[in-house]
C-alpha cells in the first residue's frame, strides 16, 4: 500500500503519517520524495482499516493498494521511470548508457588501455571484475582488492565511474569504497543476505537476473535492496538458461519491455554474457537498444585471445567502436516510454 | 559435400558430374545455378575416394566437404544470402519485409479491411489463417477452403501476396493454389511427411521454429524441404518455450544472427506469437529488426477484443501503423550482412 | 459437462438425453457405457440452462460440469482408471505392462530373435519402428510396409501384440492393419490431423508427450483422439527438453502421478528415449514403476553396437532380462491407486 | 591428477609425494586415506612431466589423470561410494536414510511433536529451517538462533541428529554448533564464498542442486567444499526449473543414477520441494528410492494447513508414516551399486 501526499505537505503531516504506520507492530514506512508528490510505502502485512485511517490524515491525497508482491519496485508505486545518476551520468533516461570493459581486471596496462579505448568510443561507465564468480574452484577468481585498486587507477586516468561485482557480505563496504555501482551477479540474485547488505549502503546497485529467475523473483530481489532503504537500483537482463547450448544463455529481449511495464527501475542488457560469442554481441546489443534498454554492459578486451576469462565473448577495441556507432544510430530513432 | 563448378562449365561437364554422383548407390546430386558459379550438392553417405574423383573432372573448380548435418541449408554450401522473391517482393535483402494480417480468417469484411489497412501502413505480404492448429479439439479450427477464398478476395482487392499455413499433406496442393508462401507451423516443424510434401512444390515455404527446437533441428527441418528440391525456403523465429509464463514464449532474438551465421536462408521474426501481449509486440519487433531480421510476421485485427483467436496479441490498425514508422526508422540505420 | 445415468436406464431414456443434446447446434453427445453407470459427455459450448433441462429427464442421476479444458480425458468425467485391453493384456491395471523391442525394424532375424528374447524375459507387447521420425532427411527413415510385414512375422512367431508408430494420415489405415496399438510420436503430438485420423479407428492409441508439451496440451492431444470417438487411449511420458544435455531429455517422473490425478487414462513411461544412455534405463525404469506407471516402453536390440538407430540407449537381451526381474520386484511392493 | 599409493606406504613416502607436489607453485596435495589404498589428489594446473616424476617415487602404485573439471568429487578419483556417517547413521550405504521435519521451525511444541512423530515412523535425521531463504523480503525468514535452539531441544528429546540450512558466511560457525549436517540451499549453490566457508568446517555438508544447474556445475559446487578440505559432502536433487508450472519444479529423477556414475558422493532426493504438492510426494519419493537415492528429505508438519511455509507440500504424520512403509518395501527390493 502507498500513501500519496502533496509535495507541499508540512513536515509534521508527513511525520504523523509515519507515526500512524509505525504504531502498528510489523509495519514500517518508507518515504520517497518525488518531484511532484511525496510517496510513503507501507511495508508489512496491512490491517484492514488502515487505508481508511490514513486517507483522513491532513496532507494525504490518496492511499493506493499495490497488487504486486514487490511493492517499492512496482510501477504502481512509482509511475514515472526512476533515474539513477552516477557522476552525472543519467541511467533511466532516453539515452542508453554504455558500460564497458574487461570481464576481469588483469593488470594496470590492460585496465587503463581498455578504459581509454572504451571512453574514446563513447562508453560512460567502466566495468571490470575484481571478485569473480567461477564455476570451478580451480579457475582464476579475480585479483580482489588489488583489482579494485587498478579500477581506481583507471578511473583516475579517464574519469569513468566504475561498476564492479560484489560477491560477499563481508566485502560490501570495501567494494563500495571503490565502486560507483555495485553489481549483484546472476548467481547471487537470491543470496538474500547479500541483497540485504547492499540495501544498507548509499551506492547504486545493479541486480542481474538469475539464470532461471522469473520476472517476479527478479523484481523481488530488487525489492530486497529497496526494502533496506536503498532506492538506487537498476536491473540487468543477461540471458536465461535454455535448452539451446549454441549460445551460453538465451537472451530474453522481451524482458526489457516487460520490466518497463511492471517496474519503474532502469533496465540494462548484457549481450556479452547472454550470447557467449563475440560475433553475436553487436546484433543482440542493437536489439536490446531497439527494445528500449536504458543501457548496455559490454565486455571489451585489448586482446580477447589471451583474456583470463570470457575471451570468446569479448570485443576488440575496433569492434566495440563500430558497435557504438550503430548503438547511437538505433538509439536516435527509437522511442522509450517514460511512463507505461 | 559440394562440387563447385565454373559458371561457364559446359552442360556436358555438369552432366558428367551428376552421372558420377548417381553411379554410387544412395547418392544424388542437387544443382544450384548461382550467379557466379554452379554448385552441385552431393546428398547421401559419401564414399572416401569420391572427392578425389570429382575434383579431376573438367569444369570442376573445387570439391568442399560440408561439416554440418544440414547441407543445402548451410552457409558453407551457399556463402551469399539467399533471396526469395514473391510477386516482386524480395525476402532476404537489406529491407525487412512485413507480413501482417489477422490470426485467422473470419469473414470478408474483416479480411479486406485488414488487407487494405496493413497495405496502407506499408505491409507487403498478407497473412491469415484458414487452417488453424489449436490445442483443443473444441476450439475454432479455421474456415478451411472458404477461408482460402476470402484470402484470394483480399489479394484481388489489394494486390498483396498471401502467406498462410498448411497443416496436412493432403491439403498441400489446395493451399498452394491460393498461397504465395506456405507456412509450416511450429507444431509441425518435425512433421516430416508434411516437410517432404512441401519440398515437392514450387512455392516458397516458411518454416517456423518448433516450440523447443534446437538451431540444428530447425535447420534440418528446412533441409527436408530443400532436399525435396524446393530451394525457396525461409525460417521464422517465433519464440521457444521457457519457464517464464508472463510471455507466451521466450523470443530468442539471438537466433536471428545465429541463423545468419549458420545458414544462407532468410530469417523472419514473429513478435506476436512469441510475446502473446500486444503491448510487447512493438519493442520486440524493433529488436528483431535491429538484430537483422529479414522480415516480420505481425498479427493485426480490426477489433482485437472480438478476434476469434489471439486477440490479446493482435495490434489495432493504428498501433500497426505506428509500428511501421518505427520499423522503417530502425531498418534505415541497421546494417545486415549479405555474407557472414 | 457430463450426464450420469443409471446403468439400468432404458434405451429410450438414453436416446432422449442424446436427442436433447443434439437439438442444440454445435453440441454433440458421446456415450461411455461403464460398469456401474452410463456417462454421456456433452461436447461443445454449453448453453446456460441445459444443465437444468437434462437433470429433469428420466434415468438421469446427475449432471456435472467439467472444469478442465479436456473433458473426455479428465478424471472428473471418468473417476475410475480406464483400462485398455490388447490381446488379453490389460493396460491400466495393477500390473505394469512391458513393451519392448528395437528402435527400428531392420531384418527378420533381428525382429524375431528380439521378439523371442523379450517374450522369454516377460515382455507382453513387442515394439519396433517401421516408420521412423528422424531429424535429418538423410538418416534411415525406416523400412515402411516391409517393416510392418516383419513385425507381423515376429507376432506370428511369438504371439506378442505389436505397438508401432504412425506418422502420416495416409498411413493410418495400413498401420492399423498390422499394429495392435498405434503410437503417436512426440514430434507429432500436435499434428492435429493425425490425431483426428487415429480418433476414427477402432484400435488403441498411445500418445507420447511432446518435447515441450505441458500436461494440459498433452491431455488435449488425447482429447483430440477421444473426441473422434476412440476411447482406447493411453499416454506415454518420454522426457521433456531441458537445459541439461548429458541425458537426451529430462524424464519428468512426477508426470506419472500428475496424469493419474488429472486423467483416467493409462500412463506409460519410456526410460530409453528420455535418458538416451543404456546404463540409465534400468534405474529410471524402476523409478517410473515405483511412481505408478502402468507400463514401460523399452528399447532392446540383439547387438546395440550395430543398431541402425538409438544404439546407445538400447539394452542387450541380458540387461533387459535383468531389468525385468527388478521391475517385477518393485511392482510387487508398490501401490497404484485405482481412483485418486 | 591423483597419486594412488599402497595402504602400507611408509609415512615418509607419503610426505615425499606431498613435498614434490608442493614444490610446484600453485599445486597442492589433498590426501584421502582409504580402506585399501591412499589417494593423493593433485590440485592445480599440472606441469607436463609431473606424472612421470611422481610415478617413480617409492610407495606409488600409479598416477592417474582425471578428465573431469571436478576432481575430488569425481568417481575417477574415488571409485567406491563415499559414506558420510552422522551419529552412527550411514549415508551412502545400501539403506536409504530419511531426513524429515517441517519446512521451518515455528515453536517448541511443533518441533518436538514432529521430531517424535518422524522418529516413530522411522526417520533417522530431523530437518527444520531456522534461516529461511524467501523470495520476498516481506515473508517470514525464519526464527534464526532461536530456531536453532528449538532444533537442539528436539534433538535432546529424540536423539535425532539435525540437518538445517546455512545461508551466510557469518552464520557458518553458529549453525555448525547446532547442526549435524549443514545444508546449502538451491539458491546458494553458486554462492562461492559460502561454499568456501563450509569447506573449512568439519561437519557434513549437503549441497542442493541449483534451480538451473547442470550436473557439472553442481559437482563443481561440491568440489568447492571438498577443495577446502571438507570431504563429508552429499548432494541433493530437488528439482529443476522447467516450463511446466503444475509442479513447483521438475524432479530430474535421472540425476540420481547420473550422479552415481560421475561421482562417489551420496545422492539424496527432495520430493517435497520438487513437486510442491503433498499428494505427489509419495510417488516421487518412491521413484527416487527405486532409482537408487541414498536418502530422502521430506517435509512433515503437525498441521500443514497452518504451516508458516510450504504447507501445500507438507505431509501429515499419518501420510509420512504410510510413506515410510512403502519406502522400506521398495528399498528392500532395489539394488544400489556400490561401484559403477
Amino acid at each position: 500500500m502507498i500513501v500519496v501526499m502533496a509535495k507541499e505537505a508540512a513536515p509534521a503531516e508527513l511525520e504523523e503519517v509515519k507515526r500512524r504506520i509505525e504504531s502498528h507492530p510489523g509495519l514500517r514506512p518508507q518515504v520517497f520524495d518525488g518531484v511532484e508528490r511525496i510517496v510513503v510505502g507501507v511495508l508489512g502485512s496491512i490491517p484492514p482499516d488502515l487505508k481508511d485511517q490514513l486517507e483522513l490524515l491532513p496532507g494525504v491525497i490518496e492511499v493506493v493498494p499495490i497488487s504486486k508482491p514487490y511493492k517499492l519496485a512496482s510501477r504502481e508505486f512509482h509511475p514515472d521511470n526512476s533515474r539513477v545518476v552516477v557522476n552525472g551520468v543519467v541511467i533511466g533516461g532516453p539515452e542508453p548508457v554504455i558500460m564497458a570493459g574487461p570481464c576481469s581486471v588483469e593488470d594496470e596496462e590492460q585496465m587503463v588501455s581498455t578504459a581509454k579505448a572504451v571512453k574514446a568510443a563513447g562508453a560512460q561507465i567502466l566495468r571490470g571484475g575484481a571478485f569473480k564468480p567461477r564455476s570451478s574452484p580451480y579457475s582464476f577468481r579475480g585479483m580482489g582488492i588489488e583489482g579494485l585498486e587498478l579500477l581506481k587507477t583507471a578511473k583516475q586516468e579517464t574519469g569513468l565511474p566504475i561498476i564492479t561485482e560484489v560477491m560477499a557480505v563481508e566485502d560490501v563496504d570495501t567494494v563500495a569504497q571503490y565502486a560507483d555501482i555495485l553489481q549483484i551477479g546472476a548467481r547471487n540474485m537470491q543470496n538474500y543476505n547479500l541483497l540485504d547488505a547492499v540495501g544498507e549502503i548509499k551506492k547504486p546497485v545493479m541486480v542481474k537476473r538469475g539464470l532461471a529467475a522469473s520476472y517476479e523473483e527478479w523484481l523481488l530481489a530488487a525489492e530486497y535492496v529497496m526494502a533496506g532503504g536503498n532506492e538506487q537500483v537498476m536491473l540487468c537482463e543477461r540471458g536465461v538458461r535454455g535448452f539451446e547450448q549454441f549460445t551460453r544463455f538465451t537472451m530474453d529481449v522481451a524482458a526489457i519491455p516487460v520490466i518497463q511495464r511492471l517496474s519503474h527501475l532502469p533496465i540494462i542488457a548484457d549481450p556479452s554474457h547472454s550470447t557467449g560469442k563475440w560475433y553475436l554481441v553487436t546484433p543482440v546489443a542493437l536489439a536490446a537498444v531497439a527494445a528500449g534498454a536504458h543501457g548496455l554492459l559490454i565486455e571489451v578486451h585489448p586482446n580477447p585471445d589471451i583474456a583470463k576469462c570470457d575471451g570468446p565473448q569479448s570485443l576488440t577495441f575496433a569492434n566495440f567502436s563500430a558497435l557504438m556507432g550503430q548503438v547511437h544510430a538505433v538509439a536516435g530513432v527509437r522511442k522509450v516510454p517514460a511512463q507505461v
